[in-house]
């Protein structure tokens, strides 16, 4: 196994191609114009960001630490002792706007305080922006606008400014909704991809790929949806038990777009360390298992949104995976299932790897592009 | 003329023709779809915006204060020495991307950090995410990106956080950019339609219409272009300097979609004041002004993006009126043209009277749609 580095990852002549996706062309990261695959949270989507939106937008910016869920603001106006403040924003284009277990509305309000949480942050306020297709039903509408509202409520955080534009018929997709978040990191928080360190335990909060496989099924009338929903939900409650734990949690990423591995690889070449997992420790429900299976996909790369990926140290370990048992069984949902899936290691730096029960090991390397389009 | 109550003019049986759109088809408010009217910024968008988002939205809020431009976030986190932070989201959807004096990438910019300007707060941190359709050119996306980064060198502030998404083909337009933004109002500063009263001199930064006319000309290719450059601007700028000469400011409010009449119409309704206008005072470029009577357009109602409206005292009025006059001789541009445009008056609550230079009056209200869509 060859140490790949951060740097090397982005080079044109480092495109061997991702086992994962044999079948499908590999997109070519030298095309001169946007393609799906560059929404898709894998490496043309880094590759996006790292080379054309940061040189611009850090130009600017004091702000040289490693790229994370929430940025942190600097301002001298909020004295030290008071926090600091987390800001973040997503938008949600999902295909369809309603799926077992959600629908864009809930998933614009969880998808931002969660961004938020995988700081330490409270959430303070969100806003709301909708791009409404002309044509879109008011029913529909209003349906979405009731589900922010009880996903806020549900959060305890409050909607406090929005937007709405409308465009043509055949301009947008019904309601794309973009949420922004402000939140506050108590003081002496500090979470982040820059502390982990070799002999953290890498910890799930929950079984994979439940909402990537929900909506896959939706989209393409599969079927497998009696079976299955999708796991869409709020982080806040359980990062907040985390912190009360008091486990020195070094760092939180939720596993949406791109799934486990993107966050895993990013973290490991944000913070320059190996990290093992073990494949057997790793939870993947049944109906999702047999649906990856069917679908050829790797329940590693399918999104969720309602699961978190904590690193402690490793003497926290079993403490902290107590702590989400206990949350659980008070608040749901009770079939969620942690677990300690593997350990960072010193050893190749920037990568990840995956030990199977026989001791075999493979690197579980970024997509160039995505498994599904539209996935939130 | 008839008094016409905040509350009246969101019923339906109150649908008597706006004589700027006698020839187009009024649009019916009961249709249960979103039209594009719903975007306009008039009155249709006012009670999408009240009978739809506020009810669920403001549910778990303690935000009872009329809607503003920007949010204030309630905390007790941030010490009350220390400012209030403001908070606002815009989404911007304009068509074409590229027009003369701007394009969607510093409207992006311009149109948040003036969102927060109108609350009196300083810009602290923007977010960015972006809406990409596939196929979109490289070159595009990088030439508007470039235009943001300057747009926010040139006002100071930092994009601290992003978000890429990616719809297929045919489900978006190119580029949407949605840009919140955080602030922070300094102690001591209180900038609200609530602070509007009945003696108030109404001022306007510059001319108007020349956004919308732009952007109009450039889509139908009208060739009015040549003398004609949209008004997108910072007003961040502008509205320090008006602090800094403690003014005494009651109320600011920037003239976007709906231009300058919609704006006064809703502090009318929102502070529950009359507003008298002076229609020679407005003032108004000869090409707008050309290019509105070619087209049929009001100017009134035309977008502006670097324009504002300010309600002071009486007695500071032409004070104020020279700051905007010192600020542009220094600052730039040289060619804007502020003027007191009218005053506040304890007559017709709710309600907005142009008066022309024979004294004769009429009501401007707001359109039930809108002028020109897709303009921000």
């Amino acid at each position: 196994m060859s140490a790949r580095t951060r740097h090397k990852s982005k080079k044109m002549s480092d495109q061997s191609p991702d086992p994962a996706q044999l079948s499908c062309p590999v997109p070519d990261e030298n095309r001169d114009s946007v393609q799906m695959a560059h929404g898709g949270g894998g490496r043309m989507m880094k590759s996006l960001i790292e080379d054309l939106f940061l040189p611009e937008f850090n130009a600017n910016s004091s702000n040289s630490a490693p790229p994370h869920d929430s940025a942190i603001i600097s301002t001298d106006a909020i004295p030290a002792g008071a926090g600091r403040l987390a800001f973040t924003t997503d938008t949600f284009v999902v295909s369809p706007l309603t799926f077992p277990g959600g629908d864009i509305g809930s998933l614009a309000v969880y998808g931002t305080v969660n961004d938020l949480a995988m700081a330490g942050a409270k959430p303070l306020a969100l806003s709301a922006a909708f791009v409404l297709e002309e044509g879109l039903s008011m029913d529909t509408l209003r349906r979405v606008v009731a589900s922010m509202r009880r996903a806020a409520e549900e959060v305890g955080v409050s909607i406090v400014t929005g937007d709405t534009k409308v465009v043509d018929r055949g301009k947008g997709d019904g309601i794309f909704i973009n949420t922004a978040g402000v939140g506050l990191v108590p003081p002496g928080v500090a979470i982040s991809p820059a502390r982990v360190e070799p002999g953290d335990a890498v910890i799930v909060s929950g079984d994979l790929g439940r909402h990537g496989i929900t909506i896959m099924s939706v989209r393409e009338g599969l079927g497998f949806e009696s079976d299955l929903r999708s796991d869409c939900g709020s982080l806040v409650g359980l990062v907040s038990a985390l912190l009360e734990a008091d486990h020195d949690v070094h760092c939180l990423r939720d596993l949406t777009r791109g799934g486990l591995a993107s966050a895993l690889c990013e973290i490991a070449m944000d913070a320059k360390v190996g990290i093992r997992l073990r494949e057997t420790s790793i939870p993947v429900s049944a109906p999702v298992a047999s649906a990856c299976e069917l679908l050829g996909l790797d329940p590693l790369y399918v999104a969720n949104e309602g699961r978190l990926v904590a690193f402690v140290p490793a003497q926290a370990a079993e403490q902290t995976l107590k702590t989400f048992h206990d949350y659980f069984s008070a608040f749901g949902p009770s079939d969620s299932r942690p677990a300690i899936i593997g350990t960072v290691v010193d050893e190749h730096p920037g990568t990840v790897e995956l030990r199977n029960a026989l001791g075999g090991g493979r690197i579980v390397d970024l997509l160039s592009g995505e498994q599904m389009p539209r996935i939130c």
